[in-house]
């Protein structure tokens, strides 16, 4: 039998969602994301120059950086810049949201231009990486719309929506966008990334312990669909975007 | 319409895979593991002791580390340990290996050792990651068997088999482990981790262009659960283990 | 002939001080300084050992670490923790810091506890330096706080206020509290750091163009008096701690 | 009361000063400086490059970089080539020379050449960033004269000289230039930058123990003001340049 | 007295040499080197540009990189690339075969190519470097008739063959090719490279315990002249060139 | 036919030796070294601890690091310590000089106990190596009376003397102590390590251009033998050590 989630919210609940935009005021998109007591800061930069491989290609790039405040956790983690390196976790969520970001993009609607998403943690209650790619499409898109009012591009290079949550099944429950607490007390984690037209952009599911089974797959997926929905609601109003 | 495979090879078929148990004279563990024309040497080592989060706790750790050799790929990329940093590809693909790996180990069982898993990739032809994860676990097999002959344990701490395939999606149609050319083409990528009782243990999906739909997905995962039977039906049959 | 200040404020005034303290969740004291636009997260993280020069001792540590986030400037800047070091200047500063703090803490009386501050700048105006340190001593005046009510120490280690404010010649007018655009144009930039009854701390003067004179440098450090009172009573009107 | 200085030094009185000129034979200037114990080689060289944020700009750079032999000091530090990376000390006094040498550089009249000073520490003995400034200058200076033989640039870029010293506040006295047992002992150190015609370039005043007063302030300040007017004599009878 | 060696192998004997070409298919030049249980992977590379230091000279360069998998060994050791930097061992073995391929390359008839020979030893059982450089020279050589065949160079740039071997004196008796167990008992050990003309191209006598004579020196070189003649014969074979 | 040598060295005459002991203060043995224009700091540091390798052994160790200041040469190369590593050529000359010592210690009768050599190029004219071997070996035996004196040790470790020398083939002609010029020029460079009773240590011999003969290599160990007794001479000399 499943015990209460914190708060009593319902299995198939988000967490209060808040997108806060220009939070600050240099970045050409700024967005403090917020799922419950998870806050993300998403800056959206953009520069005139593209990566190597794509130099006179016509097309530009969209990339992502993740970092975590050391205090942002419950205890104090060791700060990256002085350790020299960025821990595989780091770098493994920060190719996440690169690759979500672009799967909405059309590079060659973008020309040479490009867009670095900065997403830093400023305090983490579980589903940071998911806070973070939804957060840093709003970010995407102000960006973009900065870019249009200056007449650097002349169309949107955005053809959807994407947004994340993260699905696990707690004391046999499956549940939507698990906290911190029940994101350790978790047998199997899954993170689904989708676009607003409902199509799949990255499912990673892991066993914390035992395997999971086809059955239990579904019902995660279903739940992540469910609450995909309502996150990109969220970011169609905060945007003031209609469907 | 969907064109044909290489060598004509049906859309469910695995590519020939052969397993080389003591490939190498000094792990306790070592077996290459060949998908096709990929080839991942991957050899277990055994150590007794473990790293610090589980001193003293009376169970072990099983880890993993991955390579390429700089002449793998088609064309030469330039030696890791020469520019002094892993890419965050390579991390990402030890922290799946090793999860896979722990996922089927009783860490208890395994008392305070740790098995170190070496895949180092010798000739790269698409799904080094599966390979090495298909190929690490009979490398862990033998490692475990040797710590029971040398009475460094009573019992064996593994307590399922695993294996791991690539799906995707090429011009249209689901495939079954991928080689190269197939990879760089398709349109939607997975990786599925499989226990020999038909758990899930992992399962990156990735749209590379257009998102995917649930039906697709379903259907990846169908192929996925059969290609991963023949793989482990494999890993029995060179471990010499009946069902 | 000197030009007007951004905002026509005087050239003794401070730009508007906001202290926020609980500004997150987490750590025993995290505070967010705003010195007009510039606004720096401090948080203080306290833990029960010492560094190795303090082991025995029955001393404490109090530290500093400083970061900026790429996009807290007007143009993003590379991220250390990617680029795998921290400048020159972010060890300057975060050096500054753990000094300042240091000068006002009795490490006997904090026992072997090590307090660590982390000064992580969300967006840059100028000060960013400056605002940590007042920042960062209210945030580890709530972690002393929060030590002497876990009953972790008996009395407050903490034997002064400190504060620090930036003074400069713009135009040959000698300004308090400089912003971005009159730091870049400023001929001579002095940070001054002192303590609640007056004493200085540090004094870091830089001559950016011509050199300064003494009658130059006299009308500094009275301006930095001045506002280093005025940030010292905000300190004490936040913490609600009497003259 | 305070006690005797070593070798009963008068509190104002300056180490034995001597400068070597062409110390070595490939640079360009190249002068070992002596503060009494203290032993500094600084060398200058030519490149006909300049950085990338000077290129095209028709301006020139100067740069400096510090280093102190494993075994300069009483006990061996570590090597910070062995180690990979400066220390947070090393790169402070680096930054510290260069600003002290640009301040009196017309770099326009430079061209588009860099001037790089290496102070390297032979022997340590307290005030190794002040004696590298003042050496520093004077291998400059001779570089700057080369190239006027040489024929690149027509007139000098030097436009006034520059020392500096340290002072600081030792069992109550105000002392001048410190050795290592005062700097260890002193309540209150700071370094002193100035050019050859009394301008200050750099002030940093450290409190070590308790702050310190604006009065004491003001005597270390008058005590610097005349240890740098004897050390920029001695500059100019090295180099033969009359007042 | 002198023991037996393993095997009872005389004292100038060779191990079993293999050479077997086209061990992995992407490479121009692809070798599996075995000296008995040493088996080392030789790899060269054909690229199109040339370092720094050769553009626009018209000459080419030849250069390799060495590795150990970290269960070539007998006891696991660490990952370079994990441990982001290369021994100093690494280093000069990997420098030690570039400078003896390009001792028998004439650069200039090169052209501006660059040759990369990746040495990764698969398994360790002494003579790791000089089994490379044997190997090595082989994949040049087959990269180089790639060239030819594919019109990039019109004439050879090899002007002689080159080999390597070990000599040492164990237990006072000059022995040919060591293998591990008789290098870590050896007290002199040397290496030595020559071309299939018999000249020297490297000699690296290290006295591991007590000094050698003159004596000594001469009986271990003939001995590496006799054991190189063989390895070029074997060479010659594997290639199909006749002397 | 041979060109003069530069100064008209005879081909068998080393440069000016010159060996300055107690040059720095702080260490227990420091010497500089100069063969004609190069000099080379070297300095012997004793500490009471040993590696981990060797604890608990009852054996100490004898260890180097070697390093070059940017402008010891004709032209400025970059700071090691500001590049974040060692280059290859650093790492196997600070190899050599360790092994080269350690052959003439008897790391039992050191005891637990490591001395450090540093040597530092101050002037590099070819021959840095060689140089700071024979250097060394001096500071090492200062530090040796040291520890004799301070009753650390009852008995010298030291079994032997030890020196280098170059030697090279230039135009055809065998010369001994190669200047830096001449190390350019040369076919053949060879750098010979021997004891003071005349046994080899080290004999490292590369082909520049063309390989060598026997003969060729015969000609240049005669040279060095002879040169490595006038240094030994000189070593005996400075330390006043009859033979």
């Amino acid at each position: 039998m499943s015990t209460a989630r914190p708060g009593n919210r319902a299995a198939h609940a988000l967490r209060p969602v808040r997108l806060t935009r220009q939070y600050t005021r240099h970045a050409e998109g700024s967005v403090l994301v917020e799922f419950g007591h998870t806050k993300v800061l998403c800056t959206a930069s953009v520069e005139d120059r593209v990566p190597p491989h794509k130099k006179g290609s016509g097309e530009g790039w969209v990339t992502a950086e993740y970092g975590m405040l050391p205090r942002a956790t419950h205890t104090r983690s060791s700060r990256e810049a002085a350790k020299g390196k960025q821990t595989g976790r780091t770098q493994e969520i920060q190719r996440l949201i690169g690759r979500s970001m672009r799967c909405v993009f059309d590079l060659a609607a973008l020309g040479e231009h490009t867009i670095s998403l900065d997403c830093d943690v400023l305090q983490a209650d579980g589903g940071t990486r998911t806070a973070a790619i939804t957060g840093a499409f709003v970010a995407a898109h102000d960006a973009v719309s900065w870019m249009l009012a200056q007449g650097r591009i002349s169309a949107s290079p955005i053809r959807d929506f994407v947004a994340a949550v993260s699905v696990g099944i707690v004391d046999g429950q499956p549940r939507l966008d698990l906290d911190y607490s029940e994101d350790s007390a978790c047998d199997t984690d899954m993170n689904v990334v989708m676009t607003g037209s409902g199509g799949f952009v990255e499912v990673q599911g892991t066993a914390e312990g035992a395997a999971f089974s086809r059955a239990e797959m579904d019902r995660l997926l279903a739940l992540a669909e469910q609450g995909i929905r309502d996150l990109v609601a969220a970011q169609r109003e905060v945007l003031g975007v209609s469907a």
